[in-house]
Protein backbone atom coordinates (compact mmCIF):
# COMPACT_ATOMS: atom_id res chain seq x y z
CA UNK A 1 0.00 0.00 0.00
CA UNK A 2 0.78 3.63 -0.03
CA UNK A 3 0.32 7.37 -1.02
CA UNK A 4 -1.00 5.47 -3.96
CA UNK A 5 -4.40 4.32 -2.92
CA UNK A 6 -5.05 7.05 -0.45
CA UNK A 7 -7.44 10.17 -0.91
CA UNK A 8 -8.26 12.86 0.86
CA UNK A 9 -11.58 12.62 2.51
CA UNK A 10 -14.36 15.44 3.06
CA UNK A 11 -13.90 16.53 6.64
CA UNK A 12 -17.69 16.08 6.53
CA UNK A 13 -17.29 11.90 6.16
CA UNK A 14 -14.47 11.98 8.93
CA UNK A 15 -16.68 10.62 11.17
CA UNK A 16 -18.11 7.76 9.34
CA UNK A 17 -14.70 6.60 9.43
CA UNK A 18 -14.68 5.50 12.84
CA UNK A 19 -18.56 5.24 12.91
CA UNK A 20 -18.59 1.33 13.05
CA UNK A 21 -16.15 1.19 15.76
CA UNK A 22 -12.91 0.07 14.54
CA UNK A 23 -9.69 -0.49 16.61
CA UNK A 24 -7.30 2.57 15.95
CA UNK A 25 -3.86 2.86 16.18
CA UNK A 26 -3.09 6.17 18.22
CA UNK A 27 0.12 8.24 16.73
CA UNK A 28 1.74 11.16 18.66
CA UNK A 29 5.08 12.84 18.51
CA UNK A 30 6.73 15.06 20.70
CA UNK A 31 10.88 16.97 20.93
CA UNK A 32 11.70 13.95 18.63
CA UNK A 33 10.06 11.28 19.80
CA UNK A 34 6.84 9.46 18.09
CA UNK A 35 4.99 6.71 19.26
CA UNK A 36 2.03 4.51 18.58
CA UNK A 37 -0.26 2.31 20.48
CA UNK A 38 -3.59 0.68 19.80
CA UNK A 39 -7.07 1.56 21.18
CA UNK A 40 -10.24 -0.23 21.25
CA UNK A 41 -12.19 2.87 22.27
CA UNK A 42 -13.26 5.87 20.35
CA UNK A 43 -16.30 7.04 18.97
CA UNK A 44 -17.33 10.27 17.16
CA UNK A 45 -18.96 13.09 19.04
CA UNK A 46 -19.76 15.47 16.26
CA UNK A 47 -20.19 16.14 12.92
CA UNK A 48 -19.61 19.34 12.39
CA UNK A 49 -17.24 20.62 13.19
CA UNK A 50 -15.79 16.94 13.02
CA UNK A 51 -14.89 15.92 16.45
CA UNK A 52 -13.68 12.64 17.99
CA UNK A 53 -13.26 11.28 21.41
CA UNK A 54 -10.64 8.72 22.30
CA UNK A 55 -9.58 6.84 25.59
CA UNK A 56 -5.56 7.31 26.34
CA UNK A 57 -4.80 5.70 29.54
CA UNK A 58 -3.15 8.39 31.99
CA UNK A 59 -0.03 6.44 31.99
CA UNK A 60 0.74 5.71 28.75
CA UNK A 61 4.00 7.86 27.07
CA UNK A 62 0.64 8.17 24.39
CA UNK A 63 -0.66 10.35 26.75
CA UNK A 64 2.61 12.46 27.60
CA UNK A 65 3.23 12.70 24.38
CA UNK A 66 -0.39 13.90 23.39
CA UNK A 67 -0.16 16.09 26.62
CA UNK A 68 2.90 18.14 25.34
CA UNK A 69 1.98 18.37 22.00
CA UNK A 70 -1.87 19.19 21.57
CA UNK A 71 -2.36 16.82 18.28
CA UNK A 72 -2.90 13.01 18.13
CA UNK A 73 -3.50 10.94 14.57
CA UNK A 74 -5.67 7.50 14.49
CA UNK A 75 -4.59 5.09 12.11
CA UNK A 76 -6.69 2.25 11.48
CA UNK A 77 -5.06 -0.74 11.12
CA UNK A 78 -6.85 -3.89 8.52
CA UNK A 79 -6.17 -7.41 8.97
CA UNK A 80 -2.28 -7.70 7.76
CA UNK A 81 -1.55 -5.09 10.93
CA UNK A 82 -3.61 -7.65 13.43
CA UNK A 83 -0.05 -8.50 14.66
CA UNK A 84 1.62 -5.45 15.35
CA UNK A 85 -1.72 -3.85 16.20
CA UNK A 86 -1.75 -6.37 19.62
CA UNK A 87 1.99 -5.73 19.82
CA UNK A 88 1.62 -1.69 20.03
CA UNK A 89 -1.10 -2.41 22.31
CA UNK A 90 0.99 -4.67 24.65
CA UNK A 91 4.34 -2.29 25.55
CA UNK A 92 5.48 0.95 26.47
CA UNK A 93 7.19 3.22 23.84
CA UNK A 94 8.45 5.14 27.04
CA UNK A 95 11.44 2.92 27.46
CA UNK A 96 12.61 2.29 24.56
CA UNK A 97 16.74 2.73 24.01
CA UNK A 98 17.26 5.89 22.08
CA UNK A 99 17.02 5.97 18.80
CA UNK A 100 14.68 3.55 18.12
CA UNK A 101 10.50 3.51 18.71
CA UNK A 102 7.68 1.35 18.44
CA UNK A 103 7.26 1.96 14.75
CA UNK A 104 10.98 0.59 14.11
CA UNK A 105 10.17 -1.68 16.65
CA UNK A 106 7.12 -3.60 14.81
CA UNK A 107 8.23 -2.96 11.03
CA UNK A 108 5.57 -0.03 10.68
CA UNK A 109 6.84 2.15 8.55
CA UNK A 110 4.98 6.30 8.51
CA UNK A 111 4.71 8.79 6.88
CA UNK A 112 4.14 13.06 7.76
CA UNK A 113 0.49 14.16 8.13
CA UNK A 114 0.22 17.12 5.95
CA UNK A 115 -1.43 19.71 8.36
CA UNK A 116 -0.07 18.74 11.89
CA UNK A 117 2.98 16.18 10.66
CA UNK A 118 2.08 13.39 12.78
CA UNK A 119 3.41 10.23 12.18
CA UNK A 120 1.10 8.33 10.52
CA UNK A 121 0.88 4.35 9.57
CA UNK A 122 1.69 3.85 5.79
CA UNK A 123 0.08 0.39 5.71
CA UNK A 124 -3.23 1.65 7.09
CA UNK A 125 -6.32 1.89 5.95
CA UNK A 126 -7.62 5.72 6.96
CA UNK A 127 -5.93 7.63 8.88
CA UNK A 128 -6.96 11.15 10.50
CA UNK A 129 -5.01 14.36 12.41
CA UNK A 130 -6.73 15.71 15.12
CA UNK A 131 -6.11 19.28 16.88
CA UNK A 132 -6.48 18.38 20.84
CA UNK A 133 -9.38 20.33 22.58
CA UNK A 134 -7.79 20.59 26.03
CA UNK A 135 -10.72 19.30 28.79
CA UNK A 136 -8.67 18.57 31.55
CA UNK A 137 -11.43 17.22 33.82
CA UNK A 138 -12.16 14.85 31.30
CA UNK A 139 -8.77 13.54 30.90
CA UNK A 140 -8.59 13.46 34.27
CA UNK A 141 -11.17 11.35 35.25
CA UNK A 142 -12.02 9.52 32.00
CA UNK A 143 -8.77 9.34 30.50
CA UNK A 144 -11.09 10.94 27.69
CA UNK A 145 -9.46 13.25 25.28
CA UNK A 146 -11.50 15.17 22.65
CA UNK A 147 -9.66 16.35 19.34
CA UNK A 148 -11.08 17.85 16.69
CA UNK A 149 -10.08 16.52 13.34
CA UNK A 150 -8.51 18.79 10.47
CA UNK A 151 -7.29 16.15 8.15
CA UNK A 152 -8.73 12.64 7.09
CA UNK A 153 -7.48 10.04 4.10
CA UNK A 154 -8.80 6.73 3.46
CA UNK A 155 -7.58 4.08 0.88
CA UNK A 156 -10.15 4.50 -1.77
CA UNK A 157 -10.24 0.74 -2.26
CA UNK A 158 -11.83 0.07 0.69
CA UNK A 159 -13.43 3.67 0.99
CA UNK A 160 -15.29 5.59 -1.18
CA UNK A 161 -18.12 7.99 -1.64
CA UNK A 162 -18.09 9.18 2.04
CA UNK A 163 -18.74 5.13 3.29
CA UNK A 164 -16.84 2.35 3.89
CA UNK A 165 -17.46 -0.60 1.40
CA UNK A 166 -16.81 -3.81 2.90
CA UNK A 167 -16.70 -6.64 0.00
CA UNK A 168 -15.45 -9.98 -0.66
CA UNK A 169 -12.56 -8.83 -2.76
CA UNK A 170 -11.38 -6.27 -0.94
CA UNK A 171 -10.83 -8.22 2.51
CA UNK A 172 -7.97 -8.00 3.27
CA UNK A 173 -8.30 -4.59 3.86
CA UNK A 174 -11.32 -4.65 6.63
CA UNK A 175 -10.97 -2.72 9.71
CA UNK A 176 -10.38 -5.03 12.45
CA UNK A 177 -12.36 -4.60 15.93
CA UNK A 178 -11.13 -6.19 19.45
CA UNK A 179 -13.08 -8.55 20.74
CA UNK A 180 -10.67 -9.09 23.81
CA UNK A 181 -7.33 -11.06 24.12
CA UNK A 182 -5.45 -10.29 21.12
CA UNK A 183 -9.09 -11.55 18.98
CA UNK A 184 -10.10 -9.71 16.56
CA UNK A 185 -13.59 -9.79 14.29
CA UNK A 186 -13.75 -7.54 10.74
CA UNK A 187 -16.66 -6.27 9.74
CA UNK A 188 -17.69 -8.65 6.40
CA UNK A 189 -21.21 -8.75 5.39
CA UNK A 190 -24.07 -5.73 4.83
CA UNK A 191 -27.40 -5.25 5.20
CA UNK A 192 -29.41 -1.90 3.91
CA UNK A 193 -31.85 -1.06 6.32
CA UNK A 194 -35.37 -0.47 4.96
CA UNK A 195 -35.94 3.28 5.84
CA UNK A 196 -39.62 3.02 6.29
CA UNK A 197 -40.36 4.37 9.93
CA UNK A 198 -41.89 1.27 10.94
CA UNK A 199 -44.62 -1.65 10.72
CA UNK B 1 -35.05 -15.38 21.95
CA UNK B 2 -36.35 -14.49 25.29
CA UNK B 3 -35.25 -14.81 29.25
CA UNK B 4 -33.65 -18.49 28.51
CA UNK B 5 -30.74 -17.46 26.48
CA UNK B 6 -30.23 -14.04 28.79
CA UNK B 7 -27.15 -14.74 31.33
CA UNK B 8 -25.85 -12.10 33.17
CA UNK B 9 -22.17 -11.34 33.16
CA UNK B 10 -19.26 -10.52 35.44
CA UNK B 11 -19.51 -6.57 35.87
CA UNK B 12 -15.43 -7.07 35.12
CA UNK B 13 -16.43 -8.37 31.53
CA UNK B 14 -18.70 -5.48 30.76
CA UNK B 15 -16.69 -2.96 28.60
CA UNK B 16 -16.11 -6.00 26.07
CA UNK B 17 -19.69 -5.89 24.87
CA UNK B 18 -18.98 -2.37 23.19
CA UNK B 19 -15.34 -2.89 22.90
CA UNK B 20 -15.51 -4.25 19.18
CA UNK B 21 -17.78 -0.38 18.27
CA UNK B 22 -21.49 -1.75 17.98
CA UNK B 23 -24.81 0.23 17.24
CA UNK B 24 -26.63 0.31 20.54
CA UNK B 25 -30.19 1.23 21.20
CA UNK B 26 -29.99 3.94 24.20
CA UNK B 27 -33.43 2.94 26.12
CA UNK B 28 -35.00 5.57 28.76
CA UNK B 29 -37.55 5.95 30.98
CA UNK B 30 -39.01 8.92 33.50
CA UNK B 31 -42.33 9.38 35.11
CA UNK B 32 -44.78 7.38 32.65
CA UNK B 33 -43.26 7.60 29.04
CA UNK B 34 -40.46 5.38 27.64
CA UNK B 35 -38.24 5.48 24.97
CA UNK B 36 -35.68 3.89 22.74
CA UNK B 37 -33.55 5.26 20.25
CA UNK B 38 -30.71 4.35 17.96
CA UNK B 39 -26.50 5.28 18.38
CA UNK B 40 -23.38 4.77 16.82
CA UNK B 41 -21.20 6.69 19.05
CA UNK B 42 -20.62 4.75 22.33
CA UNK B 43 -17.08 3.73 23.84
CA UNK B 44 -15.91 2.06 27.34
CA UNK B 45 -14.09 4.62 29.57
CA UNK B 46 -12.65 2.25 32.12
CA UNK B 47 -12.98 -1.19 33.32
CA UNK B 48 -13.28 -1.30 36.80
CA UNK B 49 -16.02 0.67 38.26
CA UNK B 50 -17.63 -0.16 34.18
CA UNK B 51 -18.25 2.58 33.20
CA UNK B 52 -19.09 3.46 29.17
CA UNK B 53 -19.76 7.05 27.22
CA UNK B 54 -22.23 7.56 24.44
CA UNK B 55 -23.09 10.54 22.56
CA UNK B 56 -27.20 11.65 22.72
CA UNK B 57 -27.74 14.22 21.15
CA UNK B 58 -29.11 17.29 23.43
CA UNK B 59 -32.31 17.83 21.21
CA UNK B 60 -33.65 13.99 21.54
CA UNK B 61 -36.39 12.81 23.61
CA UNK B 62 -34.20 10.35 24.86
CA UNK B 63 -31.76 13.05 26.41
CA UNK B 64 -34.58 14.51 28.04
CA UNK B 65 -36.07 11.14 29.89
CA UNK B 66 -31.94 10.32 30.69
CA UNK B 67 -31.26 13.29 32.28
CA UNK B 68 -35.27 13.65 34.24
CA UNK B 69 -34.45 10.07 35.04
CA UNK B 70 -30.62 9.53 36.03
CA UNK B 71 -30.21 6.53 33.87
CA UNK B 72 -30.31 4.76 30.50
CA UNK B 73 -30.59 1.37 29.38
CA UNK B 74 -27.84 0.27 26.07
CA UNK B 75 -28.92 -2.74 24.17
CA UNK B 76 -27.51 -4.27 21.37
CA UNK B 77 -29.18 -5.39 18.32
CA UNK B 78 -28.44 -8.03 15.82
CA UNK B 79 -29.30 -8.66 12.19
CA UNK B 80 -32.87 -9.22 12.45
CA UNK B 81 -33.38 -5.72 14.33
CA UNK B 82 -31.53 -3.40 11.55
CA UNK B 83 -34.83 -2.35 10.20
CA UNK B 84 -35.68 -1.61 14.26
CA UNK B 85 -32.82 0.28 14.52
CA UNK B 86 -32.81 2.11 11.40
CA UNK B 87 -36.06 3.19 12.16
CA UNK B 88 -35.99 4.17 16.04
CA UNK B 89 -32.56 5.99 14.61
CA UNK B 90 -34.39 7.92 12.71
CA UNK B 91 -37.41 9.13 14.26
CA UNK B 92 -38.29 11.04 17.75
CA UNK B 93 -40.39 9.74 20.30
CA UNK B 94 -41.69 12.94 21.62
CA UNK B 95 -44.32 13.73 19.67
CA UNK B 96 -46.09 9.74 19.90
CA UNK B 97 -49.73 9.89 20.94
CA UNK B 98 -50.32 9.26 24.33
CA UNK B 99 -50.27 5.72 25.49
CA UNK B 100 -48.44 4.77 22.71
CA UNK B 101 -44.07 4.89 22.44
CA UNK B 102 -41.16 4.10 19.76
CA UNK B 103 -41.04 0.40 21.12
CA UNK B 104 -44.62 0.05 20.44
CA UNK B 105 -44.69 1.76 17.34
CA UNK B 106 -41.74 -0.61 16.20
CA UNK B 107 -42.72 -4.22 17.39
CA UNK B 108 -39.78 -3.89 20.50
CA UNK B 109 -40.97 -5.82 23.11
CA UNK B 110 -39.52 -4.81 26.08
CA UNK B 111 -38.59 -6.19 29.91
CA UNK B 112 -37.55 -4.52 33.13
CA UNK B 113 -34.00 -4.08 33.76
CA UNK B 114 -33.41 -5.76 36.91
CA UNK B 115 -31.67 -3.27 39.25
CA UNK B 116 -32.71 -0.25 37.82
CA UNK B 117 -36.28 -0.84 36.03
CA UNK B 118 -34.83 0.05 32.83
CA UNK B 119 -36.99 -1.05 29.52
CA UNK B 120 -34.79 -3.25 27.57
CA UNK B 121 -35.40 -4.61 24.32
CA UNK B 122 -35.94 -8.71 24.33
CA UNK B 123 -34.80 -9.41 21.52
CA UNK B 124 -31.31 -7.57 21.48
CA UNK B 125 -28.30 -10.26 21.93
CA UNK B 126 -27.09 -7.99 25.05
CA UNK B 127 -28.38 -5.47 27.80
CA UNK B 128 -26.53 -3.30 29.96
CA UNK B 129 -28.34 -0.56 32.59
CA UNK B 130 -26.41 2.42 33.25
CA UNK B 131 -26.43 4.99 36.09
CA UNK B 132 -26.02 8.69 34.45
CA UNK B 133 -22.55 10.00 35.94
CA UNK B 134 -23.50 13.87 36.06
CA UNK B 135 -21.10 15.72 33.95
CA UNK B 136 -22.68 18.60 32.75
CA UNK B 137 -19.86 20.28 30.61
CA UNK B 138 -19.28 17.21 28.50
CA UNK B 139 -22.92 17.05 28.52
CA UNK B 140 -23.42 20.22 26.30
CA UNK B 141 -20.27 20.48 24.92
CA UNK B 142 -20.35 17.17 23.21
CA UNK B 143 -23.59 15.50 24.15
CA UNK B 144 -21.44 13.02 25.89
CA UNK B 145 -23.24 10.85 28.69
CA UNK B 146 -20.63 8.81 31.31
CA UNK B 147 -22.37 5.84 32.74
CA UNK B 148 -21.36 3.61 35.23
CA UNK B 149 -22.62 0.09 34.36
CA UNK B 150 -24.69 -1.39 37.46
CA UNK B 151 -26.25 -4.54 35.34
CA UNK B 152 -25.13 -6.35 31.99
CA UNK B 153 -26.69 -9.31 30.31
CA UNK B 154 -25.32 -10.73 27.24
CA UNK B 155 -27.22 -13.93 24.59
CA UNK B 156 -25.11 -16.82 25.81
CA UNK B 157 -25.25 -18.43 22.34
CA UNK B 158 -23.00 -15.60 21.41
CA UNK B 159 -21.48 -14.18 24.28
CA UNK B 160 -19.85 -16.36 26.48
CA UNK B 161 -16.45 -16.70 28.90
CA UNK B 162 -16.82 -12.79 28.96
CA UNK B 163 -16.30 -12.49 25.52
CA UNK B 164 -18.08 -12.58 22.17
CA UNK B 165 -18.10 -15.46 20.11
CA UNK B 166 -18.81 -14.61 16.59
CA UNK B 167 -19.16 -18.42 14.25
CA UNK B 168 -21.03 -19.09 11.20
CA UNK B 169 -23.83 -21.15 13.43
CA UNK B 170 -24.54 -17.93 14.74
CA UNK B 171 -24.49 -15.10 12.29
CA UNK B 172 -27.89 -14.21 12.72
CA UNK B 173 -26.36 -12.99 16.39
CA UNK B 174 -23.75 -11.20 15.38
CA UNK B 175 -24.01 -7.12 16.32
CA UNK B 176 -24.60 -4.28 14.08
CA UNK B 177 -22.07 -2.00 13.29
CA UNK B 178 -23.18 1.34 11.48
CA UNK B 179 -21.42 2.09 8.42
CA UNK B 180 -23.87 5.28 7.41
CA UNK B 181 -26.89 5.74 5.71
CA UNK B 182 -29.00 2.65 6.81
CA UNK B 183 -26.23 0.37 5.74
CA UNK B 184 -25.02 -2.05 8.93
CA UNK B 185 -21.86 -4.18 8.56
CA UNK B 186 -21.68 -7.04 11.08
CA UNK B 187 -18.31 -8.71 12.35
CA UNK B 188 -17.74 -12.16 10.71
CA UNK B 189 -14.27 -13.62 10.44
CA UNK B 190 -11.86 -13.37 13.63
CA UNK B 191 -8.09 -13.50 13.91
CA UNK B 192 -5.93 -13.99 16.86
CA UNK B 193 -3.36 -12.00 17.11
CA UNK B 194 0.43 -13.16 18.16
CA UNK B 195 0.83 -12.02 21.68
CA UNK B 196 5.27 -12.10 20.86
CA UNK B 197 5.60 -8.06 21.42
CA UNK B 198 7.43 -7.79 17.84
CA UNK B 199 10.42 -8.82 15.93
Amino acid sequence: MGADVRRDIDLAHASRLVNHGPTVLVTSAHAGRVNVMAAAWSMPVEFTPPRIAVVIDKRTFTAELVAASGRFGLCLPARALADATYAVGSASGRDLPAGTDKFARHGLAHFAGPVLGLPLVVDAVAWVECRVIPEPHAQAAYDTWFGEVVWAAADDRVFSGGRWSFRDDNRDLHTLHHLGGGVFAWPHGTVQARSSPGP
